[in-house]
This record gives structure tokens, C-alpha cells and sequence, in this order.
């Protein structure tokens, strides 16, 4: 009993990341791509109108600016669907207002990063962080990029260590560790420590250690392609569709919002 | 404000584990070491009686035989308490409806293995399981043991097969793939993998991998002692001590028992 | 004082890493690009003539045909020159005396892998293997690969047991272990054992470990993207312009030629 | 055709190592403990002479002092033998130049570590430092350590970091990059970086990569047990013993000398 498909709609068309949906919505049975457009309210480009294409669309993936992903949740809402995935980053307080409010009237999936992996090796990365005591437990981050990175540590590798700190509930900047270099002393329990690599083209390696006497976990996420991020919209909008209005997050699509 | 020590009584002191876990005791301000014996009932040796040292404590711990097990949990559930950690393995269903009928008077944590973080890889690994859609994200388990270990793969890595397809909601048997050799095909989606190696004096390396277009977690797990386990058994011991009557494991004492 | 560029001619043109090659030559500031075509002989394509490309480069570097590839050699023979990089596999006997013949001539580098960290590990390897006592130390192979690969273990897997063999001197076939499952016993002293992955779309990782009581030894290689194949071929490019007439491989472009 | 076991002689036979080396040449078939001294010259404390155990043996294994090892030397030569393994540290040039006449007459092994792994891993990176170009092969140390060490990064990891800087033949002081913490811009070709990891009772991890784009090689030790330095000087006692005069260290043993 094949399903029908789940229409998707790409706003943002002619970015990367619109681009790559489409291709990746063109490729998945369990979807079809309804429409691509510009932004909300555009036409021309070769692309159909936002208004068509929302009107056939069971989900709109959005990957724009902070302005047009909130105009077109606005729009979504007063249509009283479809649902919406927001990939668009660097929200002021008034368009995420906007978007809240949309979310009472439809189903939408906002975040930064829509990477299945990252956001899935956060969530473990907190509870273990929460089970296992600070004294005993060592936590420690590795990161590694390319050669052309020009900031360390990663901005995600922060993201773990605050998942760590969230899950111990200390804030990050009173124990992170970001440098060791010359007479250190011994290491303080409770410290979270950051260790950086770059080299090669290398897109990312993160790892989180936590060591105590006699045995080591360790958490590790490894990116090979940016597709990645493409895939994981395309499970965000496989599962937002047809989801009660709410704003919601990839932990949710994880089934890790109860954690 | 210094708490007063958790009372320890140590069953089965003359084995391997009992002399570890005293000496582990010794060492933790948190516990004071209410008496050692070999026993419940057991006289000489130069320990004293198990009746004394019961007498004496807020929690036993246990490393004997599954009958002295049962024993001693019925002893304790007759007296109103201690506590019970029971490490003992190998248990008939007699001697395990004899402690379930104990743990209606007082709380028993058994399991075993005592390692915290091999515990805790087994609860990530099952979500991680459950999160991820299998004909996306394939999952594969490395071990590495010492040269002298004579099967594989290790009981380790079968329960972390278990615990994969357990959040997959299938039997690992009918998805299980124990060997790679030759002109394979390709991987059918839904496969449990397993790879082994040998060599050396290595204690116990488990890796569990889930690889997508793009992207993979590895949730891994090294132990460097068996010092882990009488940890374990002390984490154990700390988080029973005063609990509500029951029969807990290790999932509890790590806080992921509602997963 | 910089050096004129060194000219290169592209043989097979049309094919994947001919493609690849010249893109790699017109990005290399070391390096002009003398003219593509597509076997010694063809006219057309909108490529210049062999003959046209051969007389205007100091290396030809070639991924065409076993039989393309040796009459090129004999072509730039005959001429004096130029020196050929030749990346085609499946010579017959015959085609292997014409490439012998023509390298008393000109200097010819010939490789069925131009990875050079791929080469750089197999001669490590081999080293490794001699100096270390194969009776205290064991030596273990691990490659992953992507699930559409369709035998195990990997040509590289089983080209690195063979160096660990020819380090050892002894046969590969004799000693190696390629399955490990169920009552196994104990691990026999000397043999060379193998374990799989097969998950996502790895492109290949490969490591060999060496391990003893106390300590373990890792040499390993990940391959990240095919372009290092031209990046390899483009470095025995560089190393054979002006060479000596003979018959070369990676490691002698590696500079281990000797060891 | 059994041979005759090798007979050692101990001395420093009350310190840790020495008792190590004691344990371990009575487990060994090939050797036999010709008796066990505290210094030379010294009688007493339940061990032989000094004399008297010289006398019996074919090798002597000291870990002591630089001066006892040099008087040892001086010894030694002045009999014609037994050979030497000495495991001292913190020579002075003038207990240096004893040793070297000493040389002239016997063979004397010397080294401040005797990791066999290590000191393959230090040969094995200086080669591939020397091989691949360091302006598209970026170098990076990563080492951990357990959270009671005071100092970073390790000095192992500074000894692999000189040992890509003289397979490149620079100074390593003028391309070490100790730290990456905040806006780092872009990393420069020829750097080597270390990064750094503190955590539970790790003995001692090392890893040098080296990233291209495309590919990554790493070389990687991994110590469980101090017991690997006992086994590496029966090794370097195995290799000296009836070998010609002269100074030897590590390297000879592994057959790297020539590299």
C-alpha cells in the first residue's frame, strides 16, 4: 500500500541549499517537488510564483534570509498550512516573534543546522554528560577542519561543550579549557577541555572523550559531504508534514524532545 | 556539611572482585567499610560472620555465586535491609524469582557488568537506533581483544547488536552479517555488521557506527582496566544506598532507565 | 629565480581522470598544459593529435589502455623523449616487455594507484612488519568501505597484508586470517587477521595496527576524495621530467625506493 | 636446534625497572638471569656482586644513574665485555665520553626510551615527513594524556614533532604551532601543530597526521602498560648481544639505522 508522495515546495531556489533540496527531493520516492521558488511574493527566473507553489505544497523548505522565512511562515499561517522547515539563520527578536506566532497555526521545524548526525550527537552528548559524575569523568573535545578554517575551536565543537555543560547545569565559559601549552598543573575535575587539529580539506571531525580510571567514552561525529545537511531537511520535512502546529526542533525529528 | 560515609559490607571477600571492591572502598572518602565475609553464614577465614557485617551496613555489595546471591538477599529482605548490589552471574529462575520477591522489601542493583561506560554505551546506542531510519544509516560494530580470547565476536558486541536492533524494534539474528569475506554483493540496508580483531594484551575496544550518504556517529568505548568495574560496583553502592524497595540496574544508577 | 613551467600532455583526455588531470595541470602554477588527446594516433574530439601534443610536452601523462598505453611508450621512445606517466592497469606480458623496452630510452613512472599516502603506507608497513617480531607482535588490518561495494576484504586491505607478509617473509596466503566467528581460540602467533565495515558512502579507510603487550602501533589512511589519484599522478609528473631512463613506481617518487 | 639462552645481568636490580627487567628475563625461554647487582662495586642487600654478575653474563641491562652507567661502561671495557643496555638518563658530556671510549672496546645500546613502538613511530615520521612535500601535506600532533600530567604538550609529542621537522629539514621551534584558540586565520603551509588531551589515567596516546586534500595519513602509539619498556630493552639485550663494538640506540635495534 505505496503512500503518496509528500509534495514539497523549495523556497530559496537559487541558493545552494535550494538547489541541493531540489535535487534531493527529485531523488526520493516518498517525495515530489511541488514548486521552486525565489522568495514569498517573487515570480520570474524561470521559477513558479511562492503563492503556486505554496498552494501545492504539503511542506515548504525555506532556506532565505530572516526576513523571508518569517513573511512566508506569516503567509503559510494565514493559509492555514502547509507546514513549514526554516533553515534560514540570524533571526531578530521581531521575526522570530513572527514565527512563533505562525507556529500556533501550523507544524514548523527551525534550525541552524539540519545535519541528523550533529544534532543527534548533541543529545547523547548531554545525557551522558548528566549520568556520568564530573569528578570521576573527564570530558574532553576534539575538533578537526581544513586548512582554510580561520577560527577555533569550531563553532560546533562549543555547541558540544555546552552540551556538556548543560548536562552537568554549569555554564561552559567558567570550565572550558582552551588551551594547554607549557607548565599546565595537574587537570581540574569539572574542567571541559578543547583540543583542535586543521589540515587538509578535511569538513569536519568532532569527538567528545569522557575518561575515567580504567575506561573512555568516547561520542564522534564525521562529515564527508555537505549533502548531509540536505538530507537531514529532507527527514525534518518527512516528518513535519502533516505534525500538529508547534514550533519544533531536529531533536524533535530525533524523537530526543522528551530527553 | 560532610554526610556521614555510606556503610559498605563486602560479600564474597576473598575473590578477585570482593578484594577489589574493599580496596575501592578503602580509598572513597563517600564509603566506610562496614565488614568483610565470604558468605552469608559463613564463618572464619579471618573475616567476620555475614550476620555482623549486615548488621553493620547500609549497603552490601556481592560478588559470590547465584545461590549465596539469592541467600543473601533473602537474609536482608527478612532483616528490612540493607541495600543490595548483587555482581554475581548465571542466575536459575528459582534464585531470580527469590531476589524478585526480596526486592518488594528492599532495593537491589544487579547486573552483569559493572563498567559505567560500557552501561551507558548500550542506552546511547539504542537511541541512536531507535532515532535513525535504518535503510539510511547502517550500523556496524568493530571489537578488539587480546590475542588470547578464543571467540568472537565478544559478548560485548552482541549486546550492542542487541541494543541496535532492540531501538530498531527487530531480532538481531535475522539482520545479523558476522562475517565479510569474498564476493559479498552489495550491503543490503537494515544489516547489523560485525568486524573483530586480535592482538596483543588489549582489555576491550567496542565501537558502534551508523554511516549515512554524507555523514557518520561512532559511539565508542575503550577500556584500559578492570578497576572499572569495582567503580561501577561503588557508583552503584552510592546511588542504592536509602532508594525506595525494587530491583534496578545499571541503566538506572545511570539515570537512563526511563529511555 | 622561477622555473619555466614543466609541460604536460594529457593522453585519454576524454576519460574521468584524463578530465581530472588536465583540470589539475591548468590549477598548478608549476605546471602548462602542452595539449590533450585521446589516444597515441586519434585525431579529433576537438583535442589536438597525439603527435601534435607529444612533440610540445616534457611528460605525457596517460590513464588510457594497456595496449594505448604501450604504444605510447614506444611512440615517445622512439622520439627520445618525453618521460610518460602511465596509470592504465591490465597489461598483458607482451605490453609489460614494449613499457620494459621503452624505459631503457625514457624515464617512465607507473603505478596502478597514485594515491601517494596509500603508497606511502605500504611502504611504511612493510618496514614496520620487518623490524617488529612477528612472534610479539600482531598485526591487524581494517578497511571500510562504502555499502555499495561488493567483495572484502578491499584490494588495498589484502596489498597491505601483503606487505605486512613481505616484511615478514613469509606467504601472505599462509597466514592470513579473513573470518572471525563463533569458538575461534586463541590467536596463533604470525598471522596477519582482517576485519570489514561496510556503511554509508565511505570512500575507503584503511589501517594496519601492530600490538604487543603494552603498546600498539597504528599506520592508517583515509581517503577523503578521488582527487588525490591526479594529485599523485600530477607529483610523479613533477619527479620524472628530466629523470634518468628506467622503469619507476610511487615509492620511487617517494623516495623509497631504496629502502 | 635450541640455542643457549643469553645470560643477563641486572643492574640497578632494586629500582622499578630494574625489578621489571628481573621479571621479565626469568618469563623469557631465550634468557637466562645471570644475576642481579644494585651499582657496580656495590655487595649487599641479598643481590650478587657487581663482579660476580658481570662475570656470569653476556649482557648487562642497567637502569640506574649516568654515573653508575658510566663506571659500568668503564667496567665492562676494561674485561672485553659483557655488552650493554643502558637505560640511565640525564648524562653529563664528560660521562657521555666515557661511555663512547667504552664503545670502542664493547657495544653498548643506549636510549632514553625504549618503547619499540615509539621509536618506530619516530623513524616512521620522519620518513614520511621527508617524503611528502610540506607545502601540500599538513602536519598535526595529537597526544593524550591522564589528568594528573603537569606539562604540555608531551614530550613525546615534541620528539615526533622534531621528527617531522627533520624529515623536512627545518627547526621545529620556527614552525610549531602549540596553540589555536579564537581568530586564527587561514593555517600557513609548513606549520606543525599539537593538540592536546587530559583525561582520566590514560598512559599515553600519540598520533601525527598528515592531511592533503584527499587523503590523510596517520601514524599513531598507543601505550597500555608501562611493561613495554621492560620488553623493548630484553629486545635491545636480544640485539647486542655478541654484536661488534659501538654505540647503538633504539633505531639499530629496529633496523632503521640506516634509514
Amino acid at each position: 500500500m505505496p503512500q503518496p508522495p509528500i509534495r514539497i515546495a523549495i523556497s530559496g531556489a537559487l541558493g545552494r541549499m535550494g538547489r541541493q533540496m531540489a535535487d534531493a527531493v527529485r531523488a526520493d520516492a516518498r517525495l515530489a517537488l511541488a514548486g521552486c521558488f525565489h522568495r514569498p511574493g517573487s515570480v520570474g527566473d524561470g521559477l513558479v510564483s511562492g503563492d503556486e507553489a505554496i498552494a501545492m505544497a504539503d511542506v515548504v523548505v525555506d532556506f532565505t534570509t530572516p526576513a523571508a522565512s518569517a513573511e512566508l511562515a506569516r503567509l503559510c499561517a494565514g493559509r492555514g498550512g502547509p507546514a513549514l522547515v526554516i533553515g534560514s539563520t540570524g533571526f531578530e527578536p521581531a521575526e522570530m516573534a513572527t514565527i512563533a506566532h505562525a507556529a500556533k497555526t501550523i507544524a514548523i521545524v527551525r534550525s541552524g543546522s539540519f545535519s541528523l548526525g550533529l544534532n543527534m550527537l548533541v543529545g547523547l552528548v548531554e545525557q551522558a554528560a548528566r549520568a556520568l559524575d564530573p569528578d570521576d569523568w573527564d570530558a574532553e573535545i576534539f575538533e578537526a577542519h581544513h586548512r582554510h578554517k580561520i577560527d577555533a575551536p569550531s563553532g560546533t565543537a562549543l555547541m558540544l561543550g555546552q552540551a556538556v555543560a548543560g548536562g552537568r547545569e554549569i555554564g561552559l565559559e567558567t570550565v572550558a579549557r582552551r588551551v594547554r601549552d607549557g607548565v599546565t598543573g595537574a587537570r581540574p575535575a569539572g574542567e571541559i577541555g578543547f583540543a583542535v587539529a586543521r589540515g587538509g580539506a578535511i569538513i569536519g571531525e568532532h569527538s567528545v572523550s569522557f575518561c575515567t580510571e580504567g575506561e573512555t567514552v568516547t561520542l564522534a561525529h564525521s562529515a564527508g559531504d555537505r549533502i548531509m545537511f540536505a538530507r537531514g531537511a529532507i527527514a525534518a520535512a518527512l516528518w513535519v508534514a502533516g505534525r500538529a502546529p508547534g514550533e519544533y526542533d531536529m531533536r524533535d525529528v530525533l524523537g530526543f524532545g522528551a530527553a
